[in-house]
């Protein structure tokens, strides 16, 4: 037996997220070669103990939380600009800021500060769609978190490329790179259905049906695209990208944001199984409109949980997330039993797996699966008394309750610190950017 | 000089919350005797130098928040029942826990929990509405909180009380015994529309007169309350409690949720002065309905914040709760510039001030105002980098960066431990709390 790769974890409190056993009780976890090996009463824990024992009996042990929808590199332009409707926001602020600043580097730092921002808060596997996703992709495969790497495509250059052609170039040469990669996929992330024309769109399809890449894409985000797209073309978006057959492909489709459905277009994304990335926070604070979630799980649409990028969120914080999530859903359809805490959980982990196309590796705790896991400090004030932990953890547990966090059975965060990352010279070199991205304006 | 009685803080930034210079950089305040005596740029700070020093280069000082409607005790049923209507909630759930377990020692120790769980995240000043209330003024008294404390008023009879004529003659002498008492004040409580007869409301109203009192009223929770009113009476419950006279009180009056508000309903408080008391998260939880805080914003009412009670938010969080109002009237109106983060930050602290008649002395960082303080450490990944402080605090700050709280210059929060309050043992006792109503069920 390796002593690195075997360890125990007494846990106070299990929450599997599978459907058999949802909470258990004193019971300990066996993490052997990155997998959980076995889950057992923690009375029944062999007496050939592993060199290390983690004894965690006031906390929680959960799947890692998995942050479905993001552009990780933003958490540099975090607050930059604030309280401004979706398009002004980013014609005005962020894309100038983008332009004279996103380089390798910036992606580089970006990225770190955005995987320490969500080791901290319970995050193991994010989903980002970002320029340069070689440099993203080399400083996750550094840091040791799980990823999904979306390769940005749009009709227009940018730093990273000088349009479709260079783009689906890059994106197929770096999957080719990543095929092997324990912790990393490569997918395809067409901007939105008013920046990929109807070619690109096509290739990307190809593409996709070729390397069984899949496709994130920003997809009906605020009313407006859709009104623009009908005076433009008398088709709505989600008609369109059907029509030309992005809604077929056999690899997993993420449709993000989805404020604006018809009941034909939920039915249509049950019977496509195209999965749904709910992003309410971003969605609120740019005004850009509500997905109505209840009705999407209603017609049996897997529907995964993402910040978007912290330049619009302005956190990304899972917990606040699951929260807004269950709260706004209650709010917006006036139905207090619409997404009860265990749906907001399953949205922030299992659902988030199967968007992925890895529900056969994480997002549960079951024996045979990735050991992907956070620890919650469960003796803490705000989750006293302790009646229903479910609902604990959704509406009123703080993200800073974590305090472990495991990537493939490495701990990355241990008893609130990052093993990989120096916090504070991060937030020192923060100010570096801050004055380069301000002096540049 | 009084050591004890006189200090420093020399802060990073000072939020003031005054119209003029709203943050100061790099500067220092004077407490002498509970009230701010000077702000100084901390480099013209006094060669002599009080006895104590806080050293906060990395903190920001901002005034306590004041979380302007809860049930304080309720804590002690956080989590109980969750993801049900506000009439299930209340009529299955609720009522019949509290029949079976609200006492002084309940409401002493839920009051406790609630205080403890507010220093820690930033709140100085609550107004709480509970029976016992002369329970909950001596555990306010002992811990060193700021309160407003309305006495409950109903129809019915509670363990608190026979009915009307008890309440108010209890409320009365409460009153009296609290009119010298520094941080403690006494309010009236009449419960909401549905639970509190004309007759009732009269003498809340000759009363409040009388003595001063504010009047704090649950108003317009759902829209199944305004339809129960027009059904039975054909009048709104607005135009009720203004017909018989409680809009026209000197004493502040505090309308609580107001869902459900025509533009003339709208007007009318604006007129009369009527501070409302909104409620984002609880109003979302329990699927009530939402109140159009920046219609009232515009017409001129002033909006303070509350959490309501643990049992149906389920916390006490106010950084929290910012983050909702700011986020849900973006969301709910359309308009990304709604509620600013700005205008989050006036409702959680000035505009409560207001609401509860202590603009003079609590809400924002003056000269000669009483040194309710909280210190937020802002060297964390999730506010950086710092490009607007408002922005940050609003949308991403995390409660657990409350390092420090005073009340009156006395300091409940050190380095994030409370100085009067056990953490650990209080957080035993919840256990035999549970235990206790479980077993009530």
């Amino acid at each position: 037996m390796d002593d690195d790769k075997t360890f125990r974890i007494d846990a106070g409190w299990i929450l599997t997220m599978s459907d058999q056993q949802p909470v258990l009780k004193d019971h300990s976890l066996v993490i052997s070669d990155s997998m959980i090996s076995d889950i057992i009463p923690t009375n029944e824990a062999p007496s050939f103990a592993p060199a290390k024992v983690f004894k965690l009996e006031q906390h929680l042990i959960m799947p890692g939380m998995i942050n479905t929808h993001g552009h990780a590199a933003m958490t540099l332009l975090r607050g930059i600009a604030n309280d401004l409707p979706l398009q002004e926001w980013l014609e005005k602020h962020i894309w100038p800021a983008e332009g004279a600043n996103v380089n390798s580097e910036f992606v580089r730092f970006g990225t770190r500060l955005a995987i320490a921002e969500m080791l901290k808060s319970g995050t193991t596997t994010f989903s980002d769609m970002y320029f340069f996703p070689e440099d993203a992709a080399s400083e996750v495969s550094e840091q040791g978190m799980r990823a999904q790497l979306c390769a940005p495509i749009l009709d227009f250059p940018t730093a990273w490329g000088s349009g479709p052609d260079e783009y689906l170039g890059k994106s197929a040469s770096l999957h080719q790179q990543y095929t092997e990669h324990p912790l990393i996929n490569i997918a395809l992330g067409p901007h939105a259905p008013y920046t990929v024309s109807d070619q690109a769109l096509e290739e990307v399809c190809s593409l996709a049906t070729e390397s069984g890449m899949a496709v994130q894409m920003h997809i009906h985000e605020t009313q407006q695209e859709v009104n623009d797209a009908m005076n433009a073309t008398g088709k709505r978006p989600i008609q369109r990208l059907d029509d030309l057959g992005l809604f077929d492909l056999s690899s997993p489709v993420q449709a993000v944001h989805m404020t604006t459905l018809t009941p034909e277009e939920v039915n249509l994304m049950a019977t496509k199984k195209v999965h749904v990335v709910h992003c309410p926070e971003s969605n609120m604070k740019l005004a850009s409109g509500f997905c109505s979630v209840q009705d999407l799980t209603d017609n049996g649409v897997n529907v995964a949980l993402g910040t978007d990028g912290a330049a619009s969120n302005n956190d990304l914080d899972m917990f606040g997330e699951m929260r807004t999530a269950a709260l706004i859903a209650k709010g917006y359809s006036g139905d207090a039993s619409a997404v009860p805490a265990r749906e907001a959980l399953k949205m922030a982990t299992i659902n988030g797996a199967k968007a992925l196309g890895l529900e056969d590796k994480i997002g549960s705790i079951e024996i045979g699966k990735q050991a992907d896991l956070i620890a919650l400090d469960l003796k803490q004030i705000n989750t006293a008394p302790n009646y229903d932990i479910e609902a604990d953890i959704v509406y009123n547990a703080n993200s800073r309750q974590v305090s472990h966090a495991w990537v493939a059975g490495k701990l990355l965060l241990d008893c609130g610190h990052l093993t990989r990352i120096d916090e504070e010279e991060l937030i020192e070199q923060c100010t570096h950017w801050k004055d380069k991205i301000l002096s540049s304006k």
